[in-house]
């Protein structure tokens, strides 16, 4: 089944936005084994939203429009499909009773006015769709072989139309599903990723492909099933390959997992806590680890301690370091985490020191460099990273922290930790 | 001008990516007076490519494309091009040079192929536009009337590529500017600013236009003039105009400004420090702030107390306030603010307690309530915050620090503080 999607809303041939609405449904769309030939976006200008809907449904079979059900008079997308079909626009007495009622609500006092009810009136057979988050409901109409769907414009309603009654009806239409699975993999770069995996690329059954993220690759398998079959036995063997082959580089099974919710989960299940003492990453390993619901059982405190004489102070590094090594070295990051499992009593110590530019970069440590610190009962160990290439201080910030989860990670699986050196306790 | 833009990728129609080159373009093209009708995205479809770029020609003064320029065999972008106006593909050879010497350092070892030499090739009479990022140089083609302009797909090869030559190319061709101009409004919802603005919106010299976003509202001019004029004289008495009416609700001037940054600049000029304690917020406000290139003279050390427990040992709460009133509660968040400016020496400290959800609310404090206090020598101010609605963890703990940012803003200048409880010295 080939589908086509039409986008319509000047703001988006204007730049204010990205289409991030055709991703979104190119994506979903390509699990039900429908494909996307063509993503044509058009402003609120009647003439070429007929144009590219003609031209649309001349050569698909499915069309997806977002945006466009408005209350304005630009607002034409449903007229337009009414026209094309022959058919007349109804008025849907449950949409304008739904719509009375949200504004009813969210807006008391103002009147329904004309333009309010235009956004009750559909093609006349129409299926409607409900918008449980805005105004504008959507609507699917069936002729002549060909289907168009209509769709809101903003993400919110749209993604939740779509996951609500469209899903329904494509589910009803699609015979197949494509399923896939995501590896997380942290630590080995892309192009070794590839050569290790090389053989596995000509697989079929599931396809492997890979996908390089700022700091992590992700490995996905997918797989065409009939309507109603399990994906596992397909994936399963796959996955204990690519698992035996990478080993602990794969830290999560799952497209929205990442380094920092692997952690949360890997602490929390041990009921064990952690602290941070951060100086260039100043509060975002924190900050990662608390954006998890339930980050109060792993994380009781936390410090940053950007500037030299806080490391001492609250930390206790030894100003004898500050001075002979300076902060950012192996010394001042092991004594930074064992200050900080000290003071705080927390289980693990991770602390973060180094240069996330663009100025305070020398020869030794340049720009980029971050040391990260790891302390546990079984004693301290620190690694130096190198964040190299012509980036910004965000760059570095986010790769230095995502660094020092993966070696939480590794630590608390009890696992050594390749370029570590391990520091005598302090 | 009417221009089109042309977007070829396999991964933009499976929802891999958003198509965020569209969004570039559109918003860089409408600086030039450019009007962009059509944004068309096919995959790498030798026939599709072809019918997409003979439709978009046939219809448009200009056609932008971007993908397609890399060396494997779908790449075929540029001989599309060639194709339609008749040219023979040739080589150029600085192109082959820069591209040789680019994989010689960058994959030591590795041999040009015949692939790599297809980047290199070009339709005859092409203007070649180098990459300075990546191995596809781009070009443009005038022929007949017509220009099509090649661009790389990888977001930053393809921006680098639109701000250098192609920038000039546009200069070149276009005698208008469209000149925009932000401000950056806090604290005053998008309905309320749309009232105090009303009669603003139908200036014609400069358009004025809003732009909702999580947490702030940004006001846009906008005017169009001949190339070389001074927006200035256009722009400066409306802005004075927005300034008298909305006063310190305005924080900034620009697109790219932040309230953080904005705090970051005042704190800076004025020569004064800052501490945060940080509950719910949990390192995000040290984090946005040390984000800031020169963190390091505004702010020395952070806390974030996120356990009940720590407030007390690391701040100094009064035990008392957390049995009796709890610590999501103005006491507490006086405390927590004046402890952490005791301990730290700051001039300024800032506190945030509150509940980010899903689980910990109350009948008293649902979730979304977050207190916020400002400590300075003046004393210590807190303010309640309720972030109510249907959203996520992540979205609460944003509003509130976004919140944070704007009370220490409006305390640095000296303002009154709207809704603000002024508390005793603990």
């Amino acid at each position: 089944m080939i589908c086509e999607i039409l986008s319509v809303g000047t703001e988006l041939l204007m730049g204010q936005i990205a289409n991030t609405d055709a991703q979104y449904i190119s994506s979903r769309l390509s699990e039900f084994g429908i494909s996307v030939y063509r993503q044509v976006t058009v402003g609120d200008n009647p003439q070429r939203v007929k144009e590219a809907l003609n031209t649309a449904l001349s050569r698909s079979d499915l069309v997806i429009t977002t945006g466009g059900l408005g209350p304005t008079e630009d607002d034409l997308t449903k007229e337009m499909v009414a026209e094309y079909f022959g058919l007349p626009m109804e008025l849907h007495q449950p949409s304008l009773d739904a719509l009375t009622e949200r504004i009813r609500r969210y807006h008391p006092g103002r009147p329904v006015t004309e333009n309010n009810l235009k956004q009750a009136y559909f093609p006349k057979g129409a299926v409607i769709m409900k918008n449980s988050c805005g105004t504008a409901p959507g609507c699917i109409v069936e002729r002549d072989g060909k289907a168009v769907a209509v769709l809101p414009g903003p993400p919110r309603e749209m993604r939740a139309m779509f996951e609500g009654e469209l899903t329904a009806y494509l589910e009803k239409i699609s015979d197949v599903r494509i399923h896939s699975r995501f590896l997380k993999i942290f630590g080995v770069g892309e192009s070794n990723v590839e050569s290790i995996l090389q053989d596995l690329f000509h697989l079929e059954n599931p396809t492997l492909a890979l996908y390089c993220g700022t700091n992590e690759v992700q490995a996905r398998m997918s797989v065409q099933l009939p309507k109603g079959e399990d994906p596992g036995r397909v994936f399963d063997p796959v996955e204990r390959e690519i698992r035996r082959r990478l080993g602990d580089a794969v830290y999560a099974v799952g497209r929205g997992e990442t380094i920092e919710s692997t952690v949360f989960r890997l602490l929390r299940d041990r009921k064990k806590t952690v602290v941070f003492a951060e100086s260039c990453t100043g509060g975002l390993l924190a900050s990662m680890l608390i954006e998890n619901a339930g980050a109060s059982d792993v994380l009781r405190e936390s410090y940053v301690t950007y500037g030299e004489e806080t490391k001492v102070r609250i930390l206790g590094v030894r100003q004898r370091t500050v001075d002979t090594v300076g902060v950012v070295s192996t010394e001042c990051a092991a004594e930074m985490a064992e200050g900080a499992r000290r003071i705080s009593g927390a289980d693990y110590a991770v602390s973060v020191t180094g240069v996330a530019g663009p100025d305070g970069g020398t020869p030794e440590n340049p720009v980029g460099t971050v040391y990260v610190g790891v302390a546990d009962e079984r004693g301290t160990c620190v690694k130096r990273f190198c964040f190299l290439g012509d980036r910004d201080r965000s760059w570095v910030r986010n790769l230095a922290a995502a660094a020092a989860f993966n070696m939480l990670r590794l630590r608390i699986l009890g696992r050594e930790i390749e370029g570590a050196q391990e520091c005598a306790k302090g």
